[in-house]
């Protein structure tokens, strides 16, 4: 269990799974999210998902426990839980350990709070960077979880950052969801989108930077760096995706649009046959055509598609390219790190989605996970 | 490879893949469906597909070679081939082994030809029936083959079938269209629709029976008669799916549309989190209900929502089933055939998609399919 406190005064914004079983913690703190909220409260190992009124009460009680200690109103409290479906809260045992939880706040916390969020993930997922403003230092500081039910869809499994920029709740909430849209909504292990998945970020204001407002350049900086953090955090769970043995990048190139482009990327991203292709190093790329050729993409003229595999050409012209060499594929197949490349032939938009393999190891988690 | 001819005056009905990377034999099989084709000529092991300029002009030289051994038009041979894609088929093999694949034409070769077109199937699928028309005898034989990259899409991997019917080719085409919709894009085993999938119903008219005609009692007794072979031919697929142990038939009811209640099956039956715990026999309901969560229903009301194993509810009222045990669950999952209903609450209509479950050896098969 971790407990989250922040500073009086701050900001606060979050995404929220889309999934249309959400979570009993995801439906409450939606609904906190615009009462000033200053603690979050995350359990793991239990999702409290698939759990009815009960859920929804044992998520309200324990928002009431946490403010209890705290002399506030439970709706000041984000509850968060991760973990299997279906089952009820422990409640006697979690409001027993909140004081000692309570007890336990410190500043320099984070380490400690990036692991005990972990279920399946094998290692903690951080990021911390001190980015200058104007000449005043800002930092930004977050966490994620996550390795398995992972194609987010307007949130991440878990991810918390903060920082001690001030800035209001609206622009805040506007550059958290644009930035989750180009990271944790770009990231995928096997295209099931949780029924927890939540992301905040926090914004104390404890910065000597004067307050961000619409349109400045800080906003710029500002956005471009909670971007990076949001990237970084949503790539750590794809390397630690469950029982992924390497990372995929696949980038579409000239799609009309952002949705066509982001669906080729999936389709390709979710396909088992090319995931366990990479799994085994076998450059068989007839797997990555047959997936954009199914994606969906109206009127696709195939005579137009190119493909890659880093940087050498696989498909060209709808067709095995001439200069592709089974070693040539064979040896960008072998690294832990590839990049597959989609030129639709079709418009200017760009996108990526960061995938990882398929291996005995996926079905053995999977198999054993809950047991 | 495998020739199959048909008898003079008989009609050829088929539909392809959907894939927009269709491979070049379905490229020419679908132009020469309306030349009153007399032989069929398939392969496997190579897909010829990915093959561009060249692999169009080899699929229309085996046409041209089956014609000559034949005295016929190069137009009334439909091309079939199934594999692996990318690579260039063996002119030289084929032409030379054609001579002797069309001396060995036998009216009761059909156990052999189920054989001959398997790739990773582990056993051959056939069907056959003798029902009775006006008191009539009229035959349905056939053959599939298929075991991954399978979701078909207005078609199967290879699907063959045989009556003696007399019956019209627009009729004929009608009535294998829908039996398909049914059957063969009802089932997936991995959720990638081929490059190669084709179904083809021929009727030679040698039955005594006279022409069936539309609206007739007879067309709702042969249609019937098509619907059960395509669903037996379409089952048999999915139990051989690759590393399969278990079959999943996927039942939603009370949709708005057809639509809608494929959406939801197929997002069921997509999930790997779901597979691997049909695998493990783990009643892991949680990831089915995230996956009916995610499948993208517009205004799903979770509230109305009831899953069940078999006869155990597990969900009621969006939540975990007041009556359900874990027992329960688990006496469900330990069988080798599973059935999942999930009812919406929103409309009638019912749909079934049949699937199977994710092992450590679909992994190892598709890890080394190819080398």
């Amino acid at each position: 269990m971790l407990l989250i406190e922040m500073v009086e005064g701050g900001a606060c914004a979050a995404v929220f799974t889309q999934n249309a079983f959400c979570a009993a913690p995801v439906l409450v703190a939606r609904e906190h999210l615009t009462k000033q909220p200053r603690w979050l409260l995350i359990n793991s190992g239990n999702a409290n998902a698939g759990t009815g009124e009960q859920g929804l009460a044992d998520t309200q009680a324990s928002c009431v426990a946490v403010a209890g200690l705290n002399n506030a109103q439970a709706v000041q409290v984000l509850p968060f839980s991760t973990g299997v479906i279906g089952e009820l809260l422990p409640m006697p045992k979690i409001i027993a350990a909140l004081p000692a939880v309570r007890a336990n706040l410190k500043a320099d916390n984070w380490y400690k709070a990036a692991h005990a969020i972990m279920t399946t993930d094998t290692f903690a997922k951080g990021y911390s960077k001190v980015i200058e403003i104007e000449g005043y230092k800002v930092t930004i500081t977050g966490m994620s979880k996550g390795a398995g039910m992972i194609q987010p869809n307007m949130a991440t499994m878990l991810g918390f950052i903060a920082t001690d920029a001030k800035i209001s709740q609206e622009l805040l909430q506007r550059c958290l969801s644009a930035a989750v849209e180009q990271s944790f909504n770009r990231i995928t292990v096997d295209g099931d989108t949780s029924t927890n998945d939540a992301c905040v970020l926090m914004a104390s204001g404890q910065s000597s930077l004067a307050e961000i407002v619409e349109g400045s350049d800080a906003m710029a900086l500002f956005a471009e760096a909670i971007q990076e953090a949001c990237s970084s955090l949503a790539e750590a769970i794809v390397r630690d995706g469950e029982g992924a043995t390497k990372l995929i990048k696949i980038n579409v190139q000239q799609a009309i649009t952002e949705v066509e482009a982001v669906q080729v990327a999936k389709t390709v991203a979710h396909s088992p046959l090319v995931k366990t292709a990479f799994f085994a190093s076998d450059p068989n790329w007839g797997r990555i055509l047959a997936a954009v050729g199914r994606a969906g993409v109206d009127q696709l003229d195939v005579s137009r598609i190119a493909i890659y595999l880093d940087d050498v050409c696989i498909v060209e012209n709808g067709g095995r390219a001439n200069s592709y060499t089974e070693e040539a594929g064979q040896a960008v197949m072998a690294q832990e790190e590839i990049s597959v490349t989609v030129i639709l032939g079709r418009g200017k938009i760009e996108q990526n989605v960061l995938t990882c393999d398929f291996s005995y190891d996926y079905v053995r988690i999977n198999a054993e996970y809950r047991t």
